[in-house]
């Protein structure tokens, strides 16, 4: 029985630009489990009201209904305990702790800001009107003022990635020689970008663009491979 | 036969200060290792001419004459693999890296800024024009000017401590359960401040701060128990 995964949708039902579903997709095909997708939108609360909360990764495993790609994390590693581990112990998962809060306050916030009206054009029309007004609420001003240039958002993206950057000059990925969750979490931020935008984050001479392309490469190409929206691909 | 380091001492020989003398400080204790600290100053680079370089720390062990705090914790894992570890295996010690990065990049600063008129009193007075000149130099401006505010200190720093916060909300320490290098790295830089400076860096209801008394507190109390500059303890 494949486990199933409540993904955030664009417009294009094959797009799927979540970070936090990017990190569960990473993470299931790490530990080498099947997976069946389905796709979601913003605005489609009843299909996961049943996982307590409004938002996705929603995963449906062995009869649990579980949320949040931290916490969905830590149950693969119990659940599968005989398949590749996405935290190598207790200390590599505290560290990783500390990792996703850096991730999530340093770099989220600047792509965001940097690809906001690609994504806000490429979600489903119906989730246009939420996306807008809860974005606003929640920013304190609108889409369109919120917005970095992309010139801005990659020089600020840049410097805010000088820790992983230096770390990468001795190890091939956050988690060292072979990547694992820590690598998930910020790769999926930039599969939220990428997803959506065209606009290049990354110069290729970053040693964060190379991570980028080994992450890209890892099980069969699966982000290399996945949907883009038209733009994106340009 | 006991580990010497050549540790940076203030104009009072019993303050040490270095954030990086500190981290090797911290590892020695954390492996059970017994050491002979040997105050140094900043202009005496003759006595550490043999480690190739300029700075410490430096230690010296079974022959070998060891710089650098990050090389110095690898070292003594492999030459001490029976005793406990610093880092808990190879995705620890990678995760464990880009937070030696981020804590340089983003704490250092801060913190330096704020005690940098206190350790500039601290340290002895001939290794003040060497301290003024090189700073200076690397600041592009004096450093009464480069100075933060306290005040300013703290919030930039609270602020800049949020991943490390949110992450101890479940988790005692940076490295999970128990402490080990990549807590010493961040805890080197407050003892950094505390041995040379009174100024509050963390109001007592953050989790940080509770997080250094759990530090201060380990081996005995080494950290708590370490002289500082009779300025700073009032």
């Amino acid at each position: 029985m494949t486990i199933e995964l409540h993904d955030l949708a664009a417009a294009d039902p094959s797009v799927r630009f979540s970070p936090y579903c990017w990190r569960v997709r990473m993470a299931l095909a790490h530990k080498g489990l099947d997976v069946t997708t389905i796709p979601w939108r913003f605005t489609d609360k009843a299909a996961i009201a049943d996982s307590g909360q409004g938002a996705v990764p929603v995963i449906r495993d062995k009869g649990r209904v579980l949320h949040d790609s931290w916490a969905i994390a830590l149950y693969l590693d119990e659940a599968y305990p005989d398949r590749p581990k996405l935290f190598a112990g207790v200390q590599a998962r505290g560290l990783a702790n500390v990792l996703r809060f850096w991730s999530q306050s340093t770099l989220h916030p600047v792509i965001l800001k940097t690809i906001i009206m690609d994504l806000f054009h490429a979600i489903a029309p119906e989730d246009q009107p939420y996306f807008r007004t809860s974005r606003e609420a929640r920013f304190g001003m609108t889409l369109e003022r919120f917005a970095f240039s992309p010139e801005s958002g990659a020089a600020v993206l840049a410097q805010n990635l000088s820790p992983m950057r230096a770390a990468l000059d001795s190890q091939e990925f956050i988690c060292g020689s072979r990547p694992a969750f820590a690598d998930y979490m910020v790769f999926g931020a930039f599969m939220w970008a990428r997803s959506v935008s065209s606009i290049s984050l990354l110069d290729p001479g970053d040693p964060v663009h190379e991570w980028r392309e080994r992450m890209l490469d890892l099980y069969d190409g699966l982000g290399r491979a996945a949907s883009r929206i038209e733009s994106a691909r340009q």
